[in-house]
């Protein structure tokens, strides 16, 4: 039968961790932790098991994880969810964005994302019979451009899709710019993914702008993050929604068709844990040490540091290291350097190469030095 | 903006709990045990996170998990799938299913599905911009009629949806129905999703036909499962799906950009405790202990009970308790009497209403005994 998405191939992710795995690389490649989570969360989801929190939750997700997910967003941003109508709880947050794509695009419909993206969004909107319009985001600064954004949108466009802190990059949007984009929509009807999954992870004194702070971005705005890379447990698979009431009941319609709801002692475990907000709240200075580390390491090599003002992951130009493209570089690392990275070309639509790759440093202290002591020797 | 969804609102099972939980009802509506899992199963899992792994699995899930359910495929219906390429764990068996018709089902495509079934189909069909093609099963024995779904196939006909045993009417398909299914897609290019979530609870010596067992079957056919059902942790979300290599090659590619994976501590821990058949072996005895329990409670009523050959459901006719449609004697059963059931005529797109009401008999024995005091005296 003729395959829905033939110009898909395996996620890039899945691609390097197992050439990594095969060749037993130093897995800087795929974003995820090396080091274990919080016993205490581990602790937290056993308690729920053992006390009988096994059977569906309500469709929407746990209440008191709602409610948790509401009071911070509250705390944090000043914006007011209201946790039954207004927030659910999703199988991480791809699912949510494929989720709030099938609910909102229609066919022939427009959605507008920014290159480089994460490689899920395209197929997400091809999958619901949508138009993928890519733009770019300024080559060299990854900063978004206006006027471009501006001249893309169309009658026909439904929603754009936003992220801050942004993968790859690793760049975030400043509140200046969200207020630009907020002033761009707002005479049209487009709809907004605001995708924030490394929200806690912002350097330098830098503030994370959610769209939940521009109440003209807010009101139309299907914010989505995640609780994997916010505890390190990304093999849990619970992310978050929160919008307003009106677009939630599009998104739950969608939603219970889906996956119908969550796993419950994750969800159960987690909103106990969510009662300390030091967690999340030292989590920026815990990975600022880590990029410090890790730049330090490659300071007098041929790569050339890009800033990392959030997310963990650091961006590297390869020009003065190799002739090789992004792709083949990348390659050649895993399999004769023994470490794993993903080409920036891979976030792009049309393959663009600026001899550019991403490194993960999420990894403990000892797994950075392993890699800069194969990445030195180049 | 417009709905994706117009004609839906909340999934009937959502409903049903939130009433029965407001009206303090014995919820015998939405099918999830009110007992708990084997606490082996819950050590299992406590010790996968222990032992970290709490991050991101291969994509199509743990290479174990994927190894104890091809062998027990082997070891019930002879069937060989290999774990690598043809088998892929899924956020339950609704995501399992909606990833299916999006990875097959082209806008304008058809697909077949039997009245009465499960509410998540249509819906998902819908989504991907298909046409649900409802064939109604025999009424009255709820019997497949070959004749009507060989006529409802078309030169657009790409997929057909089969469940068993099945929810709601309790049914199970018999090996002569399973083979003139299999003579009859002989010689179509028809896909077939076989929904066997309740393959482990088939009664009075019946066995459970997979379409694993049936060469014409399998070859085309999507198997999809659920540990919630077989080990009593419906809140888990954790199910599975079987197909040749070159189908789940194509359910793979949307699978990776719905949930990319799923749960990494439970599909640990549920390889881990199955590698001990007796839970699932055992199943069945179990289940039929408390559908005789609940049978005979209700024996001298006017109810009129149907037979229950599989699942964990138990049909019951109403003409001889009511006047009232299925609809409105579940509400009034809810609030008046303080048992939730669930209305056969949620199951059918055209709404057809046989006074039939279906009971979920996955209860403590206690929990029973309280919802027959009740209904025994209408
Ligand atoms: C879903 S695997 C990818 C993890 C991640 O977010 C990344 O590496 O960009
Ligand atoms: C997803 S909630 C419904 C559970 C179930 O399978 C049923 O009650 O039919």
């Amino acid at each position: 039968f003729p395959s829905k998405l033939p110009n898909v191939g395996t996620t890039i992710f899945s691609v390097m961790s197992a050439l990594a795995n095969q060749h037993q690389a130093v897995n800087l490649g795929q974003g995820f932790p090396d080091f274990g989570c919080d016993p205490k969360l581990v602790d937290a989801v056993t308690a729920a098991m053992q006390a009988g929190h096994n059977q569906y939750p309500p469709m929407p997700g746990m209440p008191q994880l709602r409610e948790a997910v509401a009071s911070k967003m509250q705390a944090l941003h000043g914006c007011r969810y209201d946790a039954n109508s207004e927030i659910t709880i999703t199988a991480g947050a791809t699912q949510a964005i494929l989720t709030v794509i099938l609910a909102t695009v229609h066919a022939g419909d427009e959605v507008i994302v920014l290159d480089p993206c994460y490689d899920s969004y395209a197929p997400n909107i091809e999958l619901a019979g949508g138009t993928c319009v890519r733009v770019p985001l300024t080559p060299g600064t990854f900063r978004p451009d206006f006027a471009k954004i501006a001249a893309a949108i169309t009658p026909q466009t439904r929603l754009l899709i936003v992220n801050t802190p942004h993968n790859p990059s690793a760049t975030i949007w400043s509140a200046d710019e969200m207020r630009q984009l907020e002033a761009l929509l707002a005479p049209t009807n487009v709809l907004l993914i605001s995708d924030e999954v490394y929200e806690h992870m912002v350097f330098d004194g830098a503030q994370h702008e959610s769209a939940a702070r521009f109440a003209g971005l807010a009101a139309r705005a299907f914010i989505v993050s995640s609780f994997g890379k916010t505890y390190h447990v990304t093999g849990w698979k619970v992310g978050t929604v929160a919008a307003p009431a009106a677009l939630m009941a599009e998104f739950r319609k969608v939603h219970q068709f889906n996956v119908f709801t969550v796993n419950t002692p994750m969800q159960v475990g987690l909103a106990t844990y969510m009662a300390d907000p030091a967690p999340y709240l030292e989590l920026s200075a815990f990975y600022q040490r880590k990029r410090d580390l890790f730049a330090l390491g490659l300071r007098d090599t041929r790569f050339k540091l890009l800033p990392t003002t959030g997310t963990y992951f650091q961006c590297v130009g390869i020009s003065a290291v190799t002739e090789l493209n992004e792709s083949d570089f990348c390659q050649w690392l895993v399999k004769e350097v023994g470490v794993a990275a993903i080409p920036l070309s891979a976030f792009y639509g049309n393959g663009f190469d600026q001899k550019v790759i991403r490194f993960c440093f999420a990894k403990k202290d000892e797994t950075l030095q392993a890699a800069l002591e194969r990445l030195r020797k180049l």
